[in-house]
């Protein structure tokens, strides 16, 4: 909070407060709240550090009274609302577009649409205007959701790559084809040789790229895949441990597991204690996201780190860009090894 | 889906359809899609049978243009996001209030408010008439929100009793005492005397009326209640396993604990694990809630169950009331023991 000149009044702090703070003009404090574009990122920052230290809240309400907007972004998960509870990576992402949110004021409301039935009842009320724009976390190829938002004329962001309409929808998305390389160079690195994969779904981006990464490196590296050593999964934890007691099967002397993600990593972990198999002195398991089932596995999992902070606050700019009139984007932020305990 | 009567075409059933099927008046089939106000219950048992079976959906659409309303319903949980993930209650808790608004093609919009500025936020979004009404989930008493709704004038329903509205705020629960003198009484006729429990926090219905329960059972017994083996919680697994290190600190001798929910409970055992008691050998335990917690829990959890579902039906109902104009009510559902491996 500010004081003003005259005392210890407090009164709250305005738009000429953050601008004076920031060393900008209103103009550019004014376009940052509205999505930053055409601000730079230097600008960008000293801005939203101004906001930080000042206090300010934008008056929403008044604002929503002149432009007729909502004021409001959606969250909208297409998946089964078990698999929101199970997988934390949905709150870390949904914590951190919270905040991203908050610091704009604007409230975020969740929207759980596993089944087609859901997805019309929530269509209709984004299409009705309650909301100013979508944050749309939804992986698997042929989710027509993301179409039909598109051509509601809803502005839209999504999480991950969408497969087919990548030119037209906006996205951020953390770089899974890099990720996925890093993850194999470094249990080559090990002296791992009978590297296997348990891959995300193949109809989303995570399921791809992250196995295309894996193909590149052994490739590079001389090393011809086995597709016994490739197994599928569906980013759940039962699905992480069917996937490895099928890998056992197709390939007793695996080494090492780059799983696409670090819950499916858990149901592997599980599968391979069954089995006998220690990790990482028989079978090196590498996971990916760096999610809190990475710290709660056993042992902690070296994995790939996704940057969700960024990742959400990305979304959100991209997306308030957007409801601001910006054309859409894409935004593709790189990824970080992280060493622990499991390879 | 029903067939029409000149041969195989489908059509959509529309509201006289329903109300053949059910054997009642179309006036009474719109009393029930408006929320079961002057219904019996024995025709809303037979309209909503009747709405299965002909797989009727109300064009929400329409009516909205007429009503003005939203047509949607806000799932408003005031408790901070890490407590809607960890506990497994919310998750049941929201499904079945999906399925019970599904009936009526109303979607559900998930509101997460864990602090002031959230819930400052919900609350103009809310009072904007972006939503009807509201389901509340928040057990905390000095809770503003149910106030604020009220004087509003936003319809609202509350999950358990909120403390010092009862008379003006509706409300769906449990029989929380019932529940606990059933759970205390079974601990004595397994022969334990040394009866202690973990309360649910005591600003709210859930701690209040579960340790009254317990303390009247023990009274009807001729049990003089030993004040060091009374612990609070928080309803958290971790609240849950601090509570019961300090009860066996406080209380060696300890033969049984009743615990205020079921993950809780999880970290009673972890606790007693710890210490080398065996359950239920040495230490009986029984939860609350038969929430999925008391199946994951080793050995598998004795506990009260809540009806989730009729809470969620009852909720829904009764709001869909209130948003078609009826006064607040409460509705009070009895639990039911569940006996397995812990006590």
């Amino acid at each position: 909070m500010t004081m003003n000149a005259t005392g210890g009044r407090r009164r709250p702090p305005t738009i000429h407060d953050v601008a004076r703070e920031a060393g900008v003009s209103r103009g550019t404090v004014s376009r940052v709240l509205n999505g930053g574009h055409y601000v730079s990122p230097s600008a960008q920052e000293a801005v939203n550090a101004a906001i930080r230290k000042t206090g300010y809240v934008v008056n929403r309400h008044a604002r929503s009274l002149i432009t007729g907007r909502s004021d409001s972004v959606g969250f909208l998960l297409t998946e089964p609302q078990e698999r929101f509870f199970e997988d934390p990576n949905f709150n870390v992402l949904l914590r951190g577009c919270t905040q991203a949110l908050a610091a704009h004021d604007i409230p975020l409301l969740l929207m759980l649409a596993g089944t087609p039935d859901e997805r019309r009842r929530i269509m209709r009320y984004i299409t009705a205007g309650h909301v100013d724009g979508v944050l749309l976390v939804s992986s698997h190829s042929g989710d027509p959701v993301a179409d039909e938002l598109r051509d509601a004329g809803v502005p839209l962001v999504a999480c991950g790559k969408p497969i087919g309409q990548a030119s037209k929808v906006s996205y951020v998305a953390a770089d899974d084809r890099d990720g996925a390389r890093d993850m194999v160079r470094h249990l080559l690195s090990l002296g791992r040789r009978r590297i296997g994969t348990v891959t995300g779904p193949l109809d989303t981006p995570g399921g791809v790229d992250r196995l295309a990464g894996y193909r590149e490196i052994l490739a590079e590296e001389g090393i011809t895949v086995d597709e016994r050593l490739i197994a599928s999964g569906d980013y759940s934890r039962a699905g992480g441990e069917a996937a490895a007691t099928r890998l056992l099967a197709q390939a007793p002397d695996l080494d090492a597991v780059f799983v696409a993600s670090d819950l499916m990593a858990q149901g592997v972990l599980t599968a391979l204690d069954r089995a006998d198999r220690r990790v990482p002195q028989d079978i090196a398991v590498g996971g990916f996201d760096d999610s809190p089932a990475a710290l709660t596995a056993r042992p902690e999992l070296t994995t790939v780190r996704q940057p969700w902070d960024r990742i959400s606050a990305e979304m959100v700019r991209v997306l308030l860009a957007q409801i601001g009139g910006e054309d859409p984007a894409a935004v593709i932020l790189p990824t970080e090894l992280v060493i622990r305990g499991s390879a």
